[in-house]
């Protein structure tokens, strides 16, 4: 190991404690913490996320980092060790310490507050706590701006958070796109919709044997128990430790099937990215998935491109029918496939089906650009949020916890986070018809054999962690950059053939 | 606030935050950590521990606390932590900051090869760990009885962290003196337990109905779920961050209905306490029960005092009934009683009946000293647990899993801890004939209404925390020290009463 560099590894070791320990207390908090304990824990989230913070921002570091920047003899992992740390350094030290310990305990409180108003419907709950996060934003937004001397939007400086190199410019380019070209397809869909017969999905589905079929659906694509826990939360997440410690949340409605067994897949595609990080650089700061838009490439990949097909259902249904005898007897495998992607307009992100997703995503990228460039206040975010709905899906939310409500990452402060929705689907739709030039993928699906794909996304995806960019890993495993036409072409070809004989 | 003391606020605050988030650790380690992530887990509980250490362990708050000692002018809250934090200054400041660090990650690695060894029933498997274990913890004596100047047996070292002026020599005669008495009751009761039938334990009771049972059972006397969570372990154990979020576990056999119920009523003696810290000092160095007698004494209150009586019974039965009708149809409340404190010399201390508890306390007691005066090696162990086993109760494990390796204490490092068990079953029976004075205590029992006597509790007993010792908690309530005879009393009176008709 570099000598300089070595240097850095009691930070480096003090930082992964501290994020391990915060992490935790996060995933407690989600899905097991008492009601009341929340303003007590807060505050111990809040003392050790300022721990973080100067155990990444202090002199020593930062000379560390500068002596290391000279140098020419690191090996690959270190230098992007180096470069993920400098961008942390760029994002956090223009940041005061105590604005930042203040927001960090702003957000440990904001997730129980969100569920609370969610639970009763009551978005003025909710509103003030909105209200400071977006302020704390805004402010450390400019903190940023000022000490880099960037001349961005606000809202791109989000953006690039999540996925590096992708800004209003591109994203507003992308979206017309897909909107223009999925408008007509809708069309065409939602004439037909009446003929696909959805009723089953509504019927009661015991919890209890719920929770065994999506454990062991989870455990059919790969998701490694020794690994990992599944529980459950009100919103569904994925969250990791290190490569051996990977847990996920779905979450049961009785009287919808199909709710869990989706987020249980698209979850699973989350683990199993976390999971598949390469021993040398897991509890590193580059040990975990390259970003957002990657991230979500996995998780739908299997949730739609593989959970949302024939050939992933064949080995599967039969188990399906025996778990419930008495909902989906008389049903088969191609009107179950079909009920699965009827596409209706809707009012809930989680539950869209695949042709509507995007336009949820639209509705938040816009509503979000408009809070940071100060053109919607949060107290008009309802009004704003249900005259989207109509404008975009027809669909008009009947309350808000329906509507604005309904996802939890503003609670997170996770602004700039959906686009990245998008930008997965896409990739996912890219990865798997890469996936078809160099195995027999829809083969492996119907024998329900996941390690032949799990072992090829481990091996020119997953591991790699952040040492590699999106685009990076796209060319050096398929000889192309991320290009949203895959996905266009994979929605034409899907819905025509499904819906050519209704 | 002091002035001087004010200076404190930052280190507390931190230490609190770091023992919040060791604490969660343990607890997911135990309750739903996967499997493999014990050794990268262990290693964030070593870097947190260490930090945990130089927060309590350093310059300014040894100077703090020098200046403190020579004031005269604070509250006596800030006397109680004051107090709290000198010793804790003297029992690590002696320890060298790398050796704690070790030992740390030791003792996180060292429950789940202690859990795997048990279920596995291999002891050569834990031995190494706990051979090391011991060794670290002699070296850690040595060093602060050097620092101390103390001329005191290394066992009674770690006697007095879990209860202050405890030493083995007014054990000894404890122990003696229970033995004597016990025998001769144990003799006439083992002599008639062949008219007292227990088959009912031991058929088949669905772990779901136990579940529901049991939340139930916690909830009856007084367990608030608002500030607390039960969940599963190997071992039952109760943990707290503070006086809202304070948890514990059980452990469900399908064959065994008793183990559950007494294991939970236990455990919720002990959360009730931490339940029911006072506000001012929940979260501080004082806020948490003021020695391990002391919240024995609460824990073995709720289950043998109460819980193993007609009384207690007598509102909860017909739902018991209820719950298991194929199992308990003919059963009696009397049967029921009579059944549940049938004594027997068996080989499993969590499931001991009170007469002979004491008994397998005193073979850790005794195998202990061992221990620490260097008498007996690790690898004897096996050897003198069972020979002790037949000596003091007449029965042989047949495995190590029945045997030495059925307690997680020694992987946790807890050494001198057992004999708290004994002290607090005989401050449970002191607390009980104090409560017969002051409230009609059997009639609330029998109208299942704990609330005056958990008021009762709160304000006489847990909502002091370590302010006061556990003698100054029993003077200040009914004018009398620790005193074992009410013990002997309980036992003598319970065991007459209860066989006479046989």
């Amino acid at each position: 190991m570099n000598h300089t560099f070595e240097k850095l590894t009691p930070w480096l070791d003090k930082a992964y404690a501290l994020n391990t320990a915060l992490v935790l207390m996060e995933w407690d908090d989600a899905t097991e913490a008492p009601e009341e304990a929340s303003e007590m824990n807060a505050k111990a989230v809040e003392i050790l996320s300022t721990e973080y913070y100067k155990t990444i921002i202090n002199d020593e570091v930062k000379s560390i980092l500068r002596e290391l920047s000279t140098m020419s003899d690191l090996t690959s992992k270190e230098s992007s060790i180096l470069k993920e740390l400098k961008k942390q350094y760029e994002d956090m030290e223009p940041i005061p310490q105590d604005e930042y310990q203040n927001y960090q305990g702003l957000i440990a409180r904001a997730s129980s507050i969100w569920a609370k108003a969610k639970n009763n419907n009551d978005f003025e709950a909710f509103a003030p706590t909105l209200k400071e996060i977006i302020e704390c934003q805004k402010k450390f937004i400019n903190y940023r701006l000022k000490a880099s001397g960037k001349n961005v939007k606000p809202y791109d400086l989000l953006l690039n958070d999540f996925e590096e190199g992708f800004t209003t410019k591109e994203l507003d380019v992308f979206f017309e796109n897909l909107k223009s070209e999925i408008v007509p397809l809708l069309k065409m869909v939602v004439e037909k919709k009446d003929k696909i017969s959805k009723d089953y999905n509504h019927q009661i589905y015991p919890i209890d044997k719920q929770k065994v079929f999506n454990h062991n659906l989870a455990k059919h694509v790969g998701f490694d128990f020794k690994r990992g826990v599944i529980k459950e939360s009100a919103h569904p997440f994925t969250t990791n430790f290190h490569n051996r410690d990977v847990r996920f949340t779905t979450h049961y409605y009785e009287d919808n099937l199909e709710s869990a067994i989706f987020s249980t897949i698209h979850e699973s595609g989350h683990a199993l990215y976390e999971m598949h990080i390469a021993d040398e650089i897991t509890g590193t700061p580059v040990g975990t998935g390259t970003s957002m838009g990657m991230h979500e490439g996995q998780s739908r990949l299997f949730e739609n491109n593989f959970g949302r097909s024939k050939e992933f259902w064949t080995p599967l249904f039969d188990t399906l029918k025996e778990t419930y005898p008495e909902n989906l007897d008389d049903m088969t495998l191609d009107d179950f496939i079909l009920g699965m992607n009827k596409s209706t307009p809707s009012l809930i992100r989680t539950e869209a089906d695949e042709l509507t997703y995007c336009l949820h995503i639209m509705v938040r990228y816009e509503v979000e650009k408009m809070i940071f460039d100060g053109s919607v206040s949060v107290d008009e975010l309802p009004e704003i949020w249900n005259k989207k709905y109509e404008e975009y899906l027809g669909v008009t939310p009947e309350n808000n916890a329906q509507g604005v409500l309904q996802d939890i990452h503003w609670a997170t402060g996770a602004f700039g986070y959906f686009p990245s929705y998008a930008l997965g689907t896409a990739i996912a739709a890219q990865i798997q018809a890469h996936l078809r030039t160099v195995m027999p993928l829809d083969q492996y699906l119907i024998e329900g054999n996941f390690e032949p794909i799990n072992n090829y996304l481990k091996d020119h995806i997953h591991c790699f962690g952040k040492t590699k960019t999106t685009n990076e890993i796209l060319k050096d495993m398929m000889n192309e950059a991320f290009n949203p036409q895959y996905y266009i072409d994979y929605l034409k070809n899907k819905y025509t053939t499904l819906y050519k004989n209704l």
